[in-house]
C-alpha cells in the first residue's frame, strides 16, 4: 500500500526544468561608490556566507554600474530596507547609476570604511570590506567580510534587531511580488524538539 | 537646517559590531546521499548565485555531515518546506545525520542525477549539480547549478510557483523566530516606477 500511495504521489511531480529557484528572497540595497558618487542597487540574491569572520555574499550582474564601484573602492555596503521604503527601493532597481545619478535619492553617511555609503532612514546598514569575487557566469558573486552593522535603539528588542520593528519585506521572483512578515509563528532551533520522524 | 537634522539622525546610529547581518532569511533543506544514504540538513544561508545558467549558493558549515555526501556525488537537491513542514524542518537542523539516520524523516525520491534526494511532500524542489566550493573561513559555499525544479499543479498560479500556495516561512536568525509570509503587498518592478527622488 505503501507503494502504490507514494507512486500516486510521485505521478503529481512536474519539473519546470533549470529555473531561478523559486524560494523567498531577501530585498536590500547595495551601496558603494561609483566614479566618486554614493550609488544603491536593488539586490536580492544575498545571503550569509560565512560567521567566523562574518561575512556576505551578495549576487550582482556583471552589467550592474555598481560592481565597478565595489572593485575599485573594495568596500560595499548591505542596506536593508522597511517596509515603508518599497517603493524608493524599487525604484533603485528600475534605473541604473549609468544613466541616473541616484545619490540624491536618500540621506546616506559613510562609517568607517569611507567609502562605503549607507542610508541614514533604513533600519540596518551592515559595512563590508570586499573579500573576494566569484565568477558563476551572467553574475559574479561579491564576498564582503562585515566591519559595522548600523542600527538605531528603537529597532532593538533584548539587544538584537527585531523584525517586528525594522519590517524587512521579501521578493517573490517569480510572480514579482513583494511580501512583508508575518508575526513570528514559532521558535528556531526549538519547535522541532518533540517531533518524532 | 538639513546639516542639523542630519547630525541629530545620526546621533541616534548605533555600531553592533561584526555580525551575522539581521535580514529575512529563507529556510531550505540541503538533501544529499551521505554515505549511501539520503540526509536532509536545514540550511538559511541560501540565495540564487547566477541567472545563466541558474546556479544556486548554499553556505554550510565545514563540521557538517552533509558536506561529505555533496563532495562525494557531486549532487546536492534544495528542498523548500511549507510552513505545516516546519517542525520537521526543525528538527533536521537540530540532529546531525553522523549520529542519527535522518532517511526515515520523510518520504523522498532521485531525479535525473540519482543521489539527490529529494523530498516528496515537500511543494519544491531543486535539483542539483555540484559546480564549484568557496572556502569562507568557518563555512564553505556549495554553489550549484539547477538541473530541475520540482513541484506540483497545485501550487502554480500562471504557471509559477506562487508563494499563497506554498507557504514558505523565514528565519530571523538574531532572535531565532520562523516567520511566515503575508500576502503581496506590492509589484516589484513596477511600485518604484512613479517614485520621485
Amino acid at each position: 500500500m505503501a507503494v502504490v500511495k507514494m507512486k500516486r504521489e510521485m505521478r503529481k511531480k512536474i519539473d519546470l526544468g533549470a529555473k531561478i529557484a523559486p524560494y523567498p528572497m531577501p530585498v536590500v540595497l547595495i551601496g558603494a561608490n561609483v566614479n566618486g558618487k554614493a550609488n544603491f542597487l536593488t539586490a536580492a540574491w544575498f545571503t550569509m556566507a560565512t560567521y567566523n569572520p562574518p561575512k556576505v555574499a551578495v549576487a550582482l550582474n556583471k552589467a550592474h554600474y555598481t560592481n565597478q564601484g565595489i572593485r575599485e573602492n573594495k568596500t560595499f555596503s548591505v542596506c536593508i530596507p522597511s517596509m515603508g521604503m518599497l517603493e524608493a527601493t524599487d525604484y533603485c532597481g528600475l534605473v541604473s547609476g549609468s544613466k541616473v545619478d541616484k545619490s540624491g535619492v536618500f540621506d546616506f553617511f559613510y562609517g568607517k570604511l569611507k567609502t562605503a555609503p549607507m542610508i541614514t532612514g533604513f533600519p540596518v546598514n551592515v559595512e563590508c570590506i570586499l573579500d573576494k569575487v566569484v565568477d558563476n557566469g551572467s553574475h559574479e558573486m561579491f564576498i564582503g567580510e562585515v566591519m559595522s552593522t548600523y542600527t538605531e535603539e528603537k529597532y532593538l528588542t533584548d539587544g538584537v534587531v527585531d523584525f517586528k520593528k525594522t519590517k524587512p519585506f521579501i521578493l517573490s521572483m517569480n510572480d514579482r511580488q513583494y511580501h512583508a512578515l508575518s508575526k513570528p509563528k514559532a521558535r528556531a532551533w526549538s519547535a522541532g524538539k518533540n517531533y518524532k520522524p
